[in-house]
Parts: C-alpha cells; structure tokens; sequence
C-alpha cells in the first residue's frame, strides 16, 4: 500500500499503528521517530521496527505517508521542524483529538503540495507508552477524517484505506463537526470523570480508605478514565476549550435541576430523570460500540 | 447455619442471596416472596425454589433470618406487615443503599426481641431482576453491617457468618458513617453519570447518532451506570438527600474552578488537575476492588 510510513511519536496510539501496518503488511518500510529515551530502548529491545531514529527530518525523508501520534501542543514544533523534508504529494496526517488548532496551524505554516488530512482513531485505553499498545487497537473502531475544504479526492481515500486495513470504520466530517461531537463523547466525560475523582479525595483523610474500599459502588467506573495521560488531556483541553466550557455550562444546569429535586424530595422528577437515561446505554450496545456483559464483562475477582 | 431464610423481594440481588445461600448449603429452607408475577413466575420455571409465596405473612412466619431486598420506599409497608409475624430472636436484616431513614422507620414501628441489623452488600450490576443473578455475586465484594448500638453481639456475628459464608468481606460501621461514605463511592457517582447522560442526549437531535456511533471516547463507560434501576436509584437519593446535596455542592465547587482553568487556558492548572487522580485507580486495585486489565477489560469487539 505504501513504500514507506513515518510514525512521530510511538507511544500508545503511534506504536499501535505501526504493529497494525506492519501485522497487514501494509508498507515496505515504517519509520519511528521518538524524543524519548524509554520509548525507543523498548522499541529496539522488543524488535519491534528496524528504522528507530532521533532526527526527525531523516525519518519523513521521502514518506508517502507520515503520521502524527504526539500529544498536541508538539504539533507546531514538529510540523516547523519536518517541513522542509516532506516529499511533494505526500499525505500528513495526525491522530489527535482536537482538529480546530491544528487547522489554524497547517493553514499559518502553509505547506505547499502536501495533503493535510488530519485523522482521529476513537481508539485506546487509560494506559500509555508503547509496552500497551497493539495490533487490535483499531479493530471495529470507528476513525474519523477530517479533510480541509480544498482538499483531494485521492488521499482522502489512500488514507480511508489504511485506517480499514487496520480495522477502522472510517467517517468523514468537517473539523467544527468533529470538536462539537467529541467534546460531547469524550471530552465532557473526561472532564466529569476527573472532577469527581478530584471531589472524592478531597474530602477528609480519614475516609480515604473507605472511598478506595467501597469504590466498587460506582465511583471504580469513573477512575479509569481519570487515570489517562495528564499531558494529553491538557492539550485537549486547551484547544477544544469552547466547546468544553460550554458542554459544562449544560452539565451543570442539568445537576442544578437534579439538585432541586434531590432537595425537594420530589421522586416523580427523580424517577423521571433516572429512567430517561437507559435508552442510550441499549443503543451504544445495538451499534457495537460497547460489550453488552453486564459490568463491562469484568472479572469477577 | 439456619433452618429456615426468608427473603422478601427475589430481583437481583435478593436471587443471588438465594443461589448464594443454596449453593454452599447455608439453609434447610429458603422462602421467598415477590409481589411480581414476572418473578415468581420465572422461578418457578427455573425451578431455584421450592418455596415461592405470595403471602407474606406466611412466609416469614417461624423463620430464623428475614432479609428484605425490595426498593427502600417499600421497607415501611413490608416491615409493619409483618411485624406480628416474626418469631422471637429473629434476624431482621435488609440489603439497602442507605441507611439512615429505615432506623426511624425501625425505631417508630418499635419491633420487640426481633434484631434488626441491617446489612449493605457492595455489589450488582446495571441489570435487573432474577435472571441477572448468580451465586457468586458476592464473592470478594464488601458488604457493610450497620448495626443499631443497642444490639446484641451474637446476631450479629450470625449475620457475619453468613455474608462471610457466601464470599463476602464483611465491615462493621454506624449507620451515619455507612450514609455518608456511600454517598461519596456510589450516589454521587450515580448522580454524576444520570447527569452526564441526559445533558449528552438533551443536545439536538441531529447530533444523536453521532453521540452514539462516538460513544467510545469516553461516554459509554458512564451509560453503564446511568442504566440501573431507576425506581432504587429514586428511594436511595430521597433516603440519602442530604449527604448526596453537599456532595453535588463540592463536586460543582470543583467543576467551576476546572471550568475557570480551561476559560483561561491554563495549562499548568490543567495538568494538575489531571494529573491529580491517577493514583486512586491504583489504589483501587491494589485493594482488590477493580481489575488491573485495561478497559475493564472489555472485550474487543
């Protein structure tokens, strides 16, 4: 499919891709690019790609298809620095969570005969580095293209290709689209998660073993999330902050109004509000987009 | 252990009691009664129980331990039924999620040379009713006995026993204590997720396919909760208004100063903040109380 693919950044996501193309054998050559010194004595002590390198301008060097797998606020840095060395007609894609920036960024640098095609895999778990990564990530996960307006047909479907070798279902939207969805499927709930989290261990130390001994109550769900990477989550943050700060405007109209009939004692509003949530949960299962076992199919012990 | 159990409710948890209780031979007798035609019918069928009535007088008349495993808003109703009914020394027992308004219930209806001792198992999943349960529901799960101060020590014990006996780890605290900890560990959270769901699928209807379809971001993992049985959730937030009304009071604090951060673009706050709730996962697991798995271990696909 590709003479040869570039991968900045090799943690979670980045390390799962190159596994992904190179289980499919999707390209002759996939090249690592990574800062950190932990990452790429891992990569060579597991084998796992042959070109590891520390100059980044080498590794885009003649890449069909180089990809982005850092967290945001590295992009500028890494699009000035790799600018120069990008073959005519390649394509530049990314795996971020936030496209609006990045946008602002392409456009200001002004790449000339590059296609930017920004991506965004809904992919990955509470871990990071590349130790967590594998060939499955993407499997039956839906990705999320992203393309400028003046953008061509063919890379848009060279790089649709590569996300559904890999496993992808692949939907196309514009970049505004894509940041109102995910600060509603993803960004607010990482939000809420890591706030009550912050709420609950702020309360007395002498509860504390107790939150962490009956934690299985409810509160264990939302600490997975809250334990994502801190660097990521900033950077998602600060770039999709409208959208955020005003999904957290409505969240707290809504715990306003549930606080009112809490107060109240009003169980005919309580009742509503509790049965108008269980649909949703029947239909994220119905469109394979989580287990339908009973407590995620944990493990009982 | 005992001759004769009765348990009054036989959903998903009163049903696993009974497996439970079955399955390691703690009882000559189980008898169980259910208003629910769905129940009992189903019982029957599955043939779990050979004592299946519809008198409830009947079915705790001479019966060493009587556990009540309906919805709090029922226990008044259940408890002055069968008051008159219940054999001397007795074990009166319950598996709420709050304790506090049943003592005044207790208390009012004033039971003589009956123990009641209440009980909380910290466990169940979002489903509902006998055919989501199972014997092992309690294995390794918490369950809290919250006795009145001026009961006997043997009952007690008695009661240990048989939560230990069907795999339980059993914690001994004052009613208050019991209130206020759960409604940091599990009505808050419960709140939280109910909230985030219906302000998600209060956006507009174009948008709601793609809420669905993205869901995996982060969303799902609270549709799990926001999918429980609406009817208990209600009785536990009216039995529970005030310790959940001042945990919804500093979960907002902490929002609105999140909220700021963001506004302001302020990094290194975010970070903090984010960085600030890795390790109460840790210590989750290490305390036995959630997978180490990634995801929950949630299978792929």
């Amino acid at each position: 499919m590709f003479n040869t693919v570039s991968i900045i950044g090799c943690g979670l996501i980045g390390s799962s891709i190159l596994r992904a193309i190179q289980n499919k054998n999707l390209a002759k050559e996939v090249r690592i690019f990574d800062l950190s010194k932990e990452v790429t004595t891992y990569l060579k002590k597991e084998n796992i790609c042959s070109y590891i390198s520390t100059d980044i301008r080498q590794c885009v060097k003649n890449s069909d298809l180089i990809i982005i797998a850092t967290p945001l606020s590295s992009y500028k840095e890494i699009i000035l620095s790799i600018k120069d060395d990008l073959k005519k007609g390649s394509i530049l894609t990314d795996t971020g969570s936030v496209k609006k920036e990045v946008m602002k960024i392409i456009h200001n640098i002004n790449l000339k005969e590059i296609n930017w095609i920004p991506s965004h895999p809904i992919a990955g778990t509470e871990e990071t580095g590349p130790k967590a990564g594998h060939a499955d990530m993407f499997k039956n996960r839906w990705c999320i293209i992203s393309p400028p307006k003046e953008s061509n047909e063919q890379p848009i479907q060279i790089l649709k290709s590569l996300w559904e070798a890999i496993g992808s279902k692949v939907k196309i939207m514009t970049p505004e689209e894509h940041d109102e969805i995910l600060s509603l499927t993803s960004h607010l709930p990482h939000a809420i998660a890591y706030n009550i989290v912050r709420t609950v261990i702020n309360v007395e130390d002498k509860l504390k073993q107790e939150v962490i001994q009956y934690s299985a109550g409810g509160l264990r769900d939302f600490t997975r999330i809250a334990a994502s990477n801190p660097l990521m989550w900033r950077d998602i943050f600060i770039d999709n902050n409208e959208n955020i700060s005003k999904s957290i405007d409505n969240f707290i109209e809504k715990l306003q109004e549930l606080k009112k009939a809490l107060n109240d004692k009003n169980g005919d509003k309580l009742y509503q509000i509790f049965n108008s949530t269980k649909e949703l949960r029947k239909e994220i299962i119905k469109a394979g987009q989580d287990t339908n076992k009973p407590d995620f199919g944990r493990k009982k012990d």
